[in-house]
């Protein structure tokens, strides 16, 4: 075999292990039951260690520092996966087979505490383990690079290319431009719909209107499906295998529709990139922020928009009578974009959203920097979100453990939902060049906007990397301002005219 | 690390490849969507090579074959453990890794292929993987012992002991004992509940009788789970976790109903067994045929047991009044208990059953001995079937394409279904001598029967071997006795007096 013959086949060992590790995240998070939590996490430390051994063993050492060695004779292909490859190996290359094991261990562990945690309202029984997650994310970072800041280093794992000066820059304009603008709508006197968004929603249902919505969105039922968990997130392992999971509750049936929007966005990016990165490291979407804003603009931009509920609100109506009789288009559209100052990020309406963020990329700054411990944690949390949106929570489920993300070792992931929102609005902006969207929303063709996505940017998968992507696809760089004009304009029509 | 060290780690590490490829298992059987087959077949070769090589490498040919050079020297269960990995080293060290690799491709092509040609009636687009999969069943066979008979050698990989000699003798004790009175029962005038039995239930109420069904039993719901799939199966990876599957069909609620028994009784010994032996080849059930005992005692001898209808009636009255408001106690027993001619073996009743395995039994036998080619399958299949029971199928979904063993690889398999329901008789003579069985039954608290098999039968796990159970249970070796005994028994009362 010679070089890259060597590079694909240790590649696409590498993936079958990943593959295989996906699939126990997936039952995890989905259905396992809870005693088989014990054994499972001794078999992933098993199987961690033998990946660890593919990805970092001194073959697989030779073989890309060999590739990198001559990346300028490779296509442009080859060369991008080159890069990402030795770039991954020198994120691991310097922890200890120890280490990383003990690591995949704890996360495997700290998803049930986590889980508990939050179902007791005892953040004491999470933060040690939280507090190793944390030590390890530092380590892991410091190990990488050890003159960067730890949080740079973790910045970049999400969202190739960003760090604390880009997401200061940014978050800075939002806070400049966009906070004064949401104290603004949320002081003024707005329709309330409290009645029927808490109104009783039958779960079975909310699934048939969820299922209803798989199919408006054009999601391949063959290539993937639709489940539900404690936390709704989406998981694929090539574009003929995307899954979401949604949640349905009981006096709130937008989390359940929403989540499940949002959900289809990332679902279709990944059903839509091309088979062909399949065995490759270019498969799947290119970065947290890309994908974040493929599912916000499907959540927000389709999804509440007023275009969409015309065509959907009948069969909404169709499933909840009762409840939905007095609702016209317009209280539709006005309920799904209430703006109020609220506890749960995944349930925040648009305008508030990027506040959530905010606070969690404070406070991950500051835990990775020593600044905070995770013992100052919950009363942080709490006044932090007092001092942005007034309200504080009543428990630590509402507050600090409400997230999965840590509890699975995803630290510097959460500014990318910000960024991505961003991004979508940016996106959205150059689509509109070309499609008359809400049209197309109206007459329940969502499948031309897909086709859209899919050419401009879901079949790229990630061999281009974000900002390439958002440069073709938009023809400049990333500028906030195309979000910040997006969320003015939306929400000045609703509430300030 | 010593000898028996090095045995144990890689012991533990082949079992944790087992686990994840077990756990694709689970989700291809259950909910993986088609399109991801063509990948996961992919993904499972290049695994099952690693597999392939973890046990079959000079290191561990090394390890085995010492420790087996020394056996006397070793503690009891490392006796057992050891003479289980010297077998099944020798059932695959002749085998080519190519060959080992391409068969379980095909197993896994051929779940989806045969699923396909189940719901569409076209045994011609499976039966070529069908020929393969007895071709390479028949090879593997030869290359462990190229002197036996290669269905001999099939028979002991599902029953360890077990070859058609001994078959041979049991199912001629079954023809002879058995027959005539399956013949005497089934010319008899019975009432007929079918109207009942035929009648439309609501799956949403058949899959919460079956939810109440898993409580009654005392499976650990903390350690297992229920779902639904197209053939109903139980798969477990450790006492922890032990999930089973069950079907609904909306004019046949005996079906979701007894499955749902039937895998309990799997589920039940599996999450019985020690968790000792975890990460040691002596976990989970003994055989095929001690697991089906337990399978069939759970769901003929309690389910379709009088005492049983008469604590659970009532509720399954609470959820089809309708369709149940004439049913008395005698006539649910008589209903259960129906006995007819009938086409498919997982519906059949407790005393047509044994007819169905005979069938299969003769036809896996002249397979693997080259004596019929898969072309004669589907017209030998309904002519036999006509010869035992009178009755043909109206198309191979219903003959020779109703079973998933055969796509799975499964040859051999068959016959441990009529030789459990045979040791289940002979446990539950042993059982009677000890307990009240009917009288646990109707009082509710299977627990005690349950905490019996532990303690008699279950916690051992794979540490003895079937005739050993069977001998330290019953007292004595392998009787057919008390099966035709017992089947005389119950359906003279029922039918012929």
């Amino acid at each position: 075999m010679n070089l890259i013959e060597q590079f694909r086949a240790r590649i696409k060992k590498i993936k079958a292990f990943v593959y295989l590790l996906q699939l126990a995240g997936w039952d995890s998070n989905t259905e396992a039951p809870r005693k088989s939590h014990r054994r499972r996490g001794e078999i992933i430390s098993e199987i961690s260690k033998e990946l660890f051994f593919l990805q970092t063993d001194p073959e697989m050492i030779k073989i890309v520092n060999e590739l990198y060695g001559k990346i300028d004779e490779l296509d442009d292909l080859l060369q991008r996966e080159v890069k990402k490859a030795k770039k991954q190996l020198d994120k691991i290359i310097n922890i200890p087979q120890n280490e990383y094991v003990e690591y995949q261990r704890l996360i495997n562990d700290s998803q049930i505490i986590w889980e508990d945690a939050k179902a007791n309202n005892d953040y004491d029984s999470f933060k040690e383990n939280l507090a190793k997650i944390i030590e390890y994310n530092k380590k892991f970072a410091l190990y990488y690079d050890p003159l960067a800041n730890p949080y740079d280093t973790l910045l970049d794992d999400y969202e190739e290319g960003m760090s604390m000066k880009e997401y200061d820059k940014f978050f800075n304009a939002l806070r400049t431009d966009l906070v004064p603008f949401v104290k603004e709508v949320l002081a003024k006197d707005k329709p309330s719909y409290e009645k029927f968004i808490n109104d009783n929603f039958d779960p079975k249902k909310q699934e048939e209107f969820c299922n209803y919505l798989v199919d408006v969105f054009h999601f391949d039922r063959n290539a993937g499906l639709m489940k539900k968990s404690v936390h709704p997130f989406t998981w694929n392992t090539s574009p003929e295998d995307v899954r979401f999971t949604t949640k349905y509750l009981e006096n709130y049936v937008f989390s359940s529709i929403f989540a499940a929007i949002h959900e289809l966005g990332h679902a279709l990016y990944e059903q839509q990139v091309s088979t062909a990165y399949d065995d490759t490291l270019l498969n799947g979407g290119t970065s947290m922020g890309i994908h974040e804003s493929q599912s916000r603009f499907y959540e927000n931009t389709i999804g509440r928009s007023k275009e969409f509920w015309e065509v959907h609100l009948p069969k909404f109506k169709e499933l909840f009578p009762e409840q939905s009789k007095d609702m016209t288009v317009m209280d539709m559209y006005r309920a799904v974009n209430k703006v109020e100052a609220s506890l749960i990020r995944i349930e925040a309406d648009e305008l508030t959203y990027p506040l959530h963020i905010m606070l969690r990329y404070d406070i991950e700054q500051k835990l990775i920097n020593n600044e905070i411990s995770v013992d100052d944690l919950p009363s942080l949390w709490n006044d932090t979100i007092e001092e942005y949106l007034g309200i504080r929570p009543n428990n630590n489920s509402e507050g600090v453990l409400q997230d999965v993300h840590w509890s699975g070792g995803m630290i510097g992931y959460f500014p990318t939902y910000a960024l991505g929102t961003a991004y979508s609005a940016q996106i959205f902006m150059a689509m509109k060049k070309e499609l008359n969207v809400f049209e197309l929303v109206k007459n329940n063709e969502i499948e031309k906007i897909n086709l859209w996505l899919k050419e401009k940017l879901h079949n790229y998968g990630s061999s281009k990397t974000p900002k390439e992507l958002l440069l073709m696809i938009t023809k400049e760089e990333f500028n906030p301002k195309y979000y910040i004009e997006y969320l003015k304009e939306k929400y000045t029509d609703l509430y300030l005219k």
